[in-house]
């Protein structure tokens, strides 16, 4: 496998901004990635992008070609949907692209507007990402269906709402600094503990938001890298992705995320590291369950165990193993098909040492990620390396 | 590059399924291929399956997880949206995946279901594929976008309805025998001529129909082939993409299709064949005209004269260079997010001698398929060849 770096990325801000359209959003990450890289865009080989619910949201599929005028490559441009996973999907075939030496510079993102819908149809569009016939014709949608996973982990292994509270009010601390959050505010656990339920035992600081926003990243050959004096020091070292029952019915186990074990399996099996040389991880906390289950998957707790590292801050900023130092989906948002390429580029600034979370992890020279789909039928993990 | 196989392929009949679920059609398509193919499920590693507007016609994203339980397969499992050549693009993947060594089984295609939809939503729908802001909102619709480059093409090049006619005509003898054929039933010229005109030049006949299917390709690895004794005499040599400025004011030539020209260019280069040695051919006949356009890009004629090869019958089933034997979107049908998959489909048939129609190309050992989406925003080029 060639040697694959990260070699720019670029963000909008998370948050609302209904008044722009998804092209726009689009053009400014991938601008701040260009600039960031120090790449032409005339060197692009491939635009690999993420997008979930466009045809809803702007009336608008086929959006490949489109995203890549507003990038400013010309290039085979194609759109990935995984649900909230299409960044991670579509990062991911920029990696395996430019592994297999079929390319030496893609761009890869994506970018999603949904607080332009009614609150209504954004659930609705979400809720597309189950089984419309087995599950969302039944009435779930993802707050129920997250509740769901979180009582059967509570049955199985313990843990209560307070430990969840703890992972809201962490990741709503590590947002402060991100310029980038949609949500920079603290929440306190006694805060999370107090605020209305959604859907038992999810209250309202368990859920991410509805967020609009855009990621971009511009991956390069090493050999490209160095041939061009591009400053690329971080590496993907891994790529794995998985993919499981999509109803929640046909589980075996609602604790458990068999489609991100594999994802993480495949994902460190081509790196010379695990789950214990971890130093920071970026995780799909659409609910704050989800990163338990998240951390697990990955290897860096014990089935069960995840649940009392989050209640003994381990995972805090200043724990052994800081998760979701961006805020996570929780409080940095969650713009379903620019989230995965978000990850990467957080996870690219937290090991590059220019993060405004670098402070907490000076030495770390491991990172993963992990992007999931609904309820975790599709997951992508991916281990980025300090290289030089 | 590894030696790429089709080892089996899988169609449902095209036409009006709108009772049948979009997860049900995939299924019967895979099912038949796996049949074809003599290839345990078991041993598929990567699912690339393309959809298009599932979102509005069966409320489900995230289908990818859904087709792989559909298709009995457990393997990381991804969507690709192009518009039209979405499945395409998604066969595009599973033939570089296998070419990189990533994976030496397959499964791809697609699936689209229209009909259930009424009309005037279909046509909404389709018109996602253009730009939402700079054209759909001015009131362009693709019978309307493919009229403006049929006339930008009649101006630059000469030709007249009558020649379109020829094509829609030919198309509709081709699907005779086509046991999977949407329309199997002879359209005369003259009759093609009196149809009631939809967007002038094109009338009725011009157009393809609304149509639900899937179809479903096993790609394997030559090695993986004769280790297991599978019979997969037909290879795929060479895979291209390209993408152009998304709206037809914002090109420079209405009556060309650079992206389509791209992508032949990079098909064709990994071969050791040329627009020369093509036997047969299945093009993206959205609309008669996008035919002739297509056989340009494709090299089979020079610019200005595939119009006149349609006129004079070089492209009929009898003349030199067959083009859509299947009998082509125009009489086959169009189920948006199948139609790529279904083009390498038909061309490994007729390859292999297995098609109905295999008897007017009984030495056919190069075929080439192109698949658009959109106005040509996006186009997949694929090169097949008889290999034992």
């Amino acid at each position: 496998m060639t040697d694959v770096r990260v070699a720019g990325v670029g963000l909008t801000r998370f948050g609302s901004h209904a008044d722009r359209a998804g092209r726009d959003l689009f053009a400014t990450a991938a601008e701040r990635a260009f600039a960031d890289a120090g790449v032409p865009r005339g060197d692009v080989e491939e635009l690999n992008y993420g997008n979930y619910m466009g045809a809803l949201a702007e009336h608008q599929g086929h959006q490949a070609p489109l995203m890549a005028e507003a990038a400013g490559v010309r290039c085979p441009a194609t759109r990935y949907e995984s649900a909230c996973a299409s960044a991670g999907v579509a990062v991911r075939e920029a990696v395996r692209t430019v592994a297999a030496g079929d390319a030496d510079v893609a761009l890869a993102g994506g970018m999603e507007r949904m607080t332009n819908l009614p609150t209504d149809e954004v659930t609705e569009g979400l809720a597309m990402a189950a089984d419309d016939l087995f599950e969302v014709r039944s009435g779930v949608t993802f707050p129920g269906a997250y509740a769901l996973m979180a009582t059967a982990y509570f049955d199985a292994y313990g843990g209560e709402r307070r430990d969840l509270a703890h992972i809201a009010s962490k990741n709503h601390a590590n947002a402060l600094p991100n310029e980038y959050a949609q949500y920079r505010r603290e929440v306190s656990v006694d805060e999370a503990m107090d605020a209305p339920p959604v859907a038992e035992p999810l209250h309202l600081y368990d859920a991410c938001p509805i967020t609009d926003g855009a990621s971009a990243l511009v991956i390069v050959s090493a050999e490209y890298a160095a041939e061009h004096d591009v400053d690329a020091p971080v590496a993907v070292t891994g790529t794995g992705q998985g993919t499981d029952r999509m109803a929640l019915a046909d589980r075996e186990h609602l604790a458990r995320t068999p489609a991100a074990d594999d994802a993480a399996e495949a994902a460190y099996a081509t790196t010379g590291v695990g789950p214990d040389d971890v130093d920071v991880a970026e995780v799909h906390d659409c609910f704050t369950i989800a990163e338990v289950l998240a951390t697990e998957s990955l290897g860096l707790f014990e089935a069960g165990e995840g649940i009392g590292a989050a209640r003994e801050g381990v995972t805090t900023a200043d724990g052994d193993l800081p998760v979701n130092l961006s805020g996570g989906l929780k409080a940095k948002g969650h713009p379903v098909g620019a989230t995965g390429g978000s990850q990467i580029a957080e996870l690219t600034r937290l090991l590059r040492g220019d993060h405004p979370n670098s402070e907490h992890v000076p030495d770390a020279e491991v990172g993963v990620a992990h992007n999931a789909g609904g309820t975790v039928a599709s997951a992508v993990v991916h281990v980025l390396e300090v290289a030089e």
